[in-house]
Order: structure tokens, then sequence, then C-alpha cells
């Protein structure tokens, strides 16, 4: 009889510029690697993570959500802090919480939230190279509003969906899109926040790809129903950079009793 | 007769994190460094600048400001997108403008402006590691306004200073201290905004150090009143950690007609 394990659900926030992505590589480098090499020398033997939504190489995550089975009895705090001692600077588990056998990271989340930040400007980014994307011509907000309104509710998102993508069906529902900018003038921050019940590979960088093409006035808002309708990649623009895209993490029912993403994070890439 | 030269000014960004501070070193690999190479490559012959405020090893810079004289005849935005090319991915000039020859990037400041971003959180900067500070112990912030009150005005400011200091007086005037909080809870950023006419080596991380001290109960409002009038470096706390430190930049009379700072760098760090 195998010896009785208990369930940890981990919340991870990582830098992702110097990653190859979450999942576990041949190759190595990985957020993913990095968390189970860190778990591994903390409880002295293999962890294997599932995590509740994988992130491109590029791609950063503020609350990343996984779960592991261990026949470890440790505290939560134990294992945020020592698994945190063998982790990079720029990766670090911000809590821990033992929930039941039921609970499954990727499987229990009803929504996933994604934001994407962008910096308007005629200069490239430096202080925020790597954690932003980057639009040289000013983008009209009501425009991209006006666009997003049509992705809203279940679609069939093939024209947003990369050819690797793995998932069984293009049909998911979009809960809302929030547009909004910070700052005056010509130099200025966007903020775009997705939330819907699960996202294709690629599918938030290939709709920020057609919103800046509305925004920027060379598709009207309407072209976004058209490319919707066309189910068909190259219907949709190029896929935007991963530098700006930031996993905010999965949404659960509030009877698991997992923390709630700290609001520190709305406006800090 | 030398050829006639045009001084022109630069406002420079830049992440301080992979940098040996602002000023060049035989060493190499500061952002001066980098700076007059790029701007050397790009005009094909040595360009020599000055700038606003020195940033320590590990300090960025939100709008440093630069002169240089040049016999060369470019418009503003070719020096802009001249020198970005040749520039690393985290420094960037942000605007160039050709100045009276009485300008002086530092002589003519009036006034510099610092930002510190701390994080309070029982858990480590994961995502913003390398650009804040970091605090495990709740902070209380009026506890901090009041100490920051004995700060302000004209003060011989010798126990704020590192001993490498070369100003030749420590008697230095501080504007005003903001402290911010964001968020609720144990996890929160708190933002420190200094604006002062001149600032001495380290004398915001040493007043940083003091606040802290102050922030978590170590030490009452009142002490920092002891601290100022000790005139000693032993009275004060600590030298604290350059990651979350922020050059705002420079303040000018406005007939220089010099481009002001962006209002959207205000939380972004």
């Amino acid at each position: 009889m195998p010896a009785p394990t208990t369930r940890v659900a981990l919340g991870v926030s990582y830098n992702g510029q110097r990653y190859n992505g979450w999942q576990s590589q041949p190759s190595g480098n990985t957020v993913q690697d990095h968390l189970e090499a860190a778990l591994g020398r903390f409880a002295t033997q293999e962890v294997a993570t599932i995590c509740a939504g994988r992130t491109d190489a590029g791609v950063h995550g503020l609350m990343q959500v996984v779960h592991f089975d261990t026949p470890l009895s440790r505290t939560p705090f134990s294992w945020v802090r020592g698994t945190n001692t063998f982790l990079p600077p720029d990766i670090a588990v911000q809590w821990a919480q033992p929930v039941p056998d039921a609970f499954h990271s990727r499987a229990c989340a009803t929504a996933r939230r994604y934001a994407y930040v962008l910096l308007q400007s005629p200069v490239r980014p430096s202080v925020e190279a790597g954690r932003v994307g980057w639009v040289f011509h000013p983008l009209d907000g009501d425009a991209m509003r006006m666009a997003a309104l049509h992705l809203l509710g279940e679609h069939d998102f093939t024209s947003f969906r990369a050819s690797a993508c793995q998932a069984k069906s293009p049909v998911k529902t979009l809960h809302h899109i929030d547009v909004r900018r910070r700052g005056e003038g010509d130099t200025c921050y966007w903020r775009f926040e997705f939330e819907g019940n699960a996202f294709l590979h690629h599918m938030v960088r290939n709709i920020m790809g057609c919103l800046i093409a509305v925004g920027q006035g060379l598709k009207p808002p309407a072209w976004i129903a058209e490319v919707l309708a066309a189910r068909s990649r190259d219907a949709a623009a190029p896929t935007f950079a991963p530098d700006g895209l930031y996993f905010l993490g999965p949404v659960y029912d509030a009877a698991w009793g997992l923390p709630a993403r700290t609001a520190a994070y709305d406006w800090l890439p």
C-alpha cells in the first residue's frame, strides 16, 4: 500500500524573460523545471506539479497555481520559504495550502485572467524592456473597446489559435475585456485585461495583434467580427510579442478557500 | 579657430540592474559608458556627456538629463533614433533638444526628484526582482510620514552621507517627502518620493534605512531628529538596497523649454 499523501496547492509568480516558458522541456530552463527542482531539493524527493495555465517563453505569471501530491507533512509557510530558498530570484512561491484530493489546479479553474501591458511611445522600452509590448503609433482606445465587444461571449476562436494548439475545442467563452490607458500625450501605457473560461494557445497575443490593428486605424472595429467568422488564422493579424503578457491567474470557486491575488499587482508589471 | 558647436540636451531612461552605476569607470559597463559609445557611433566621433545626477550601481533612471557639445547638425529625433540603435535594450534616449550654451545639466538643475519603491511581503520579490526594495515586516505609514517631517527644509545631512561623498557641503534642502501605499493586507507596495535641491551620495538610501526602522517600530518618529542632530553616519540605520531606487530626474526652470517627465511613470517601476 502506498504511503498516504497530501495534496498541496501553490501560488507562484515569475518574470518570464529568462525562461523557455512554463512547461518542462528536455532542453530545460523552464519555470516548471526550476520549480520542480526547488521543490525536489526542499522535499528531498521528486515532486511533479500540474499548473492551471501554461505560459509561453517570455510571458510572465503573477499568480500561477499548481498542485502536487506529497507524503511529507510540512506547514504551509515552510513549503513557501523552503522552496524559495532554491528558486532563482525572479521566481517565487507566494503561498502554499493543503487542498482536498478533489482539487485540480487546471480542471477546477472556472476562469483564467490575463493582462497585456503596452507602451505607446515614439521611443522603444528601456526601464521596462521585456515586460511591456510596444507600439510606435498612437492608439484609439474607443475603437479598440468597440472591437473587443465582438469577442465577448461564446465563440469559435479558431482564427486566434496557434497551429500548435492542443485544446480539444476551439470554442471558448470570453467574459470580459477591459482596455485602460495610463498617462497623457504621445507616451502612455495601455493595459488590456481578459477573462475567459479558457484560452487557446496564443489566443491573447493573437487578439492583441488584431486590437492594435484596429487601434491604429488600419482596420475598423467591425473587422474583428469578420476575423472571428472566418475561422481561419490567415484572417487575423500577426501574433503580438510575448513581452507584455501576464497570466494573472486562475479563478476558483470560493469554497476551495485559496488566497486571492493581491490588488497591488493591478498596475505593476 | 575651432568649429562652432551646438549644445544638445538628452533625456535618458535606464534599468540599472545590469550596470555599474552611471559614471564612467576604467572597468566599463556603466550607463555613461554605453551612452557615450552609442553617441560616438552615431556621431562617428567622440562625444563627452555631463549628467544632472549620478546614480549608483543597481539604481534606475527614469529621466536622467545629460548635455554635450557637438559640431554636427542633426534633427532632435535623429539623435534619439540614431543613438538608440546602438544602445542596449534597457537604456534609451527619450528626447533630444538643442539648448543655449548657458545650459548645463547639473548646474542648472534647481531640484532633483527620486522615488523608492518597496515591496512589503512575507515573500521576497520575484516578478519585480531588482526593481523594488523588500521588507518582511508590515510598515506603519503614519509613523514614517511623521518621521519624514523632521527632514524637510535646510539641514546638515552629514548623518545620511556616504564616506565617499564628494559634495562640497553637507547642507541640503529637502522640499518634500511623500509616502504612499498601494494594496491592502500583508502584501503591498510602498512608494516614497523625495524632492530636494541636491542630494549627497547614498542620501536617499540612508534616509530609507531610517524611515523603515521607524515604520517597523524599532525607533520612534522623533529619533530621526536625533540622527540628523548627531551629524554622524554612525547615528543612522544601514544604507538600504539600491534595487528600489529611481532617479526621477532633475527640475529646470521652464524657460529652458525642456520636455517634462511623463506622468505614466508615476507608479510603474
